[in-house]
């Protein structure tokens, strides 16, 4: 067998394919979150999405480094306790992976299947990262920033440690943190102990991990996570463009208790509080509609009071649930004028899939 | 649509039926352990396997009440405070849902889908499960212990709490802890917060989530996850045998590095220690074979000093990595002389198989 083998180019299902065994063990190892958690304002570590290219670092906090070079008047290497001498700031911020919702597209790109529940939100103390890039001393010629973590693999046939680029404005103005905790607590190992990047507002690809490194270069980053990864494509040959913000969405807490297979709900006749949480990279929440007859028609939902920066802020919608079956569903609409899509459009990196969440749910008649 | 139609029977996938919509959607809220986890002697509490039945359930320490009442002297009832005071035990336990290994099986039972990683240990702490029976003071006629959890769904058409029962004295002699604590911290939501049963030895379905009442009985219990769910059949009509303790398994750290989507391995060629884990709910590990040429010969691996109790048992072995492709697997023994299959036998509902993993390495020459 050839490395090309062992690490293929991506592709998309074919008509009917299963989901097949590669994608089920990335399933198994990574995770969302239950949708029942989706009532916790703050996720609880264990509960909030994970997706993990390669393999979680052995990491060793105590002799942990991160290094800020490349052009800057002042290479700079920190330990965990000179880092935590620049500043402290907590950021409550939403992070979705940006192929939340790519199991469901036909035709199927074959990577991470997500349904639709890689989301979470948690609060992560750390220093701003434009206090350490000011702190470095950003050169005239720098362009982009990279940033590097400590998990390596191969993908596509590329061998590679995980790394993304972002402009130096990005880089500057977007509210982005170098974090140590979460939810008060070091980070979990899955969530990039002891140190990672925090993008707020942009899908989780950019918020780097087991983070190393970040190097100022005086060119445009083009590296496989910008320039091959992570890119709307419609065609495989085609140069696409950057994934960046997240995209508006809503979901809902699915009401009532489940059947364990098929994930359908049970719902108790008379009224019902339904309740949920909507979110956007690119503006606040400023409207959440709720159908409870599969999109025909559409209720505002009461949003709760608007939180900070760009976490995601709940509603509720009460619903006067009849016996028979139902189909829920929501959308969500943001400060820029984004209202979410029913059916959102494919691109062969099942990327920002944001296409309305539906619930089947059956309303039984009262005991 | 009909209630059947909403909770349907089990089934096994048809010849080449890839992984069903409903196996995924549960693979993305359950988890298993990231192999490269089998680094930690003790689990960090989101990376240990995940498995709920139905909703994780909203749950307030501060109200929650535990019962212990039906064939006992006194009828019990506790508060969390009033539980701390009745003694304080740690356990280092390992769990794996009896489904583990699931997915690999032809025909595939459909349901949730593991493939080999539904696996973890941790250090419960709480108060020894006898010491509360013989508070209460068990009767005479006692015959079942019934452990009812909050978690509450419908399973192939039965409406139910989850349940399980025990015999009273497996209730008495297996080291069972009813627990607050995982690792030193409050239970996180998925680990049953507030209060859970911890069975050392068997698999999880004994080990009661979201606890809230006790029952001894004067007869069988023969609720649904006994009677119906975790039990050995070929046929769906038989009555078939409870599946109970853990069989012996033994798990590799992958090793080198993955592909991201294959999760084959690259190891640069020359000296190379396997790690691993080994572990049986039947009794302690005693051996541990490895083989890096697929099965063809065996190889005694060397074990890690003992643990306590049942927990898994570390292991490692030094292979002289030469550059092509190779098949790693691995197997356990235990004291009380069963050896793990290199296939296991299947069964209808896919439990407690324990067939030897296989790792595809791909040996790069050195630089």
């Amino acid at each position: 067998m050839s490395i090309e083998q062992f690490s293929a180019k991506g592709r998309l299902a074919d008509t009917g394919e299963g989901i097949t065994g590669d994608e089920l063990q990335l399933a198994a190892r990574n995770h969302g979150i239950p949708l029942e958690a989706l009532r916790y304002e703050v996720t609880p570590p264990g509960l909030h999405y994970v997706l993990v290219h390669y393999d979680i670092p052995a990491a060793n906090a105590a002799t942990w480094r991160l290094t800020v070079d490349g052009c800057v008047e002042q290479p700079l290497s920190f330990g965990l306790t000179e880092l935590r001498a620049m500043g402290r700031e907590t950021v409550r911020v939403t992070l979705e992976c940006a192929g939340n919702g790519r199991a469901s597209l036909q035709p199927r790109p074959i990577s991470q299947p997500w349904v639709m529940e890689a989301v979470g939100t948690a609060e992560w103390t750390g220093v701003p990262l434009a206090d350490l890039l000011r702190a470095a001393g950003i050169r005239k010629d720098a362009i982009d920033v990279v940033f590097t973590g400590a998990d390596h693999g191969f993908e596509r046939g590329v061998e590679q440690d995980y790394q993304r680029g972002l402009s130096v404005s990005e880089a500057l103005d977007a509210g982005a943190v170098v974090a140590w905790e979460m939810n008060g607590a070091p980070l979990p190992p899955q969530h990039g102990y002891p140190l990672r990047l925090v993008m707020p507002g942009w899908y989780g690809m950019a918020s780097v991990k087991w983070l190393r490194s970040i190097e100022l270069i005086d060119h445009e980053f083009t590296g496989f996570q910008n320039a091959v990864a992570y890119r709307f494509r419609q065609k495989s040959d085609e140069i696409g463009v950057a994934v960046t913000r997240i995209e508006p969405r809503a979901l809902l807490i699915p009401p009532g208790y489940p059947d364990f297979m098929s994930r359908h709900r049970f719902v108790p006749a008379g009224s019902v509080t339904l309740q949920g949480r909507a979110w956007s990279g690119w503006a606040p929440i400023d409207r959440v509609e709720v159908s409870v007859d599969a999109g025909v028609r559409w209720h505002d939902a009461k949003l709760d009071a608007a939180g900070n920066d760009l976490s995601w802020r709940g509603f509720s919608y009460d619903w006067d649930a009849r016996p028979g079956e139902h189909v829920l569903t929501v959308r969500a609409h943001d400060e820029s004028g984004r209202l979410q899509p029913i059916e959102a459009p494919w691109n062969r990196g099942g990327f920002a899939n944001n296409s309305a969440q539906r619930i089947t749910v059956f309303v039984t008649n009262p005991a």
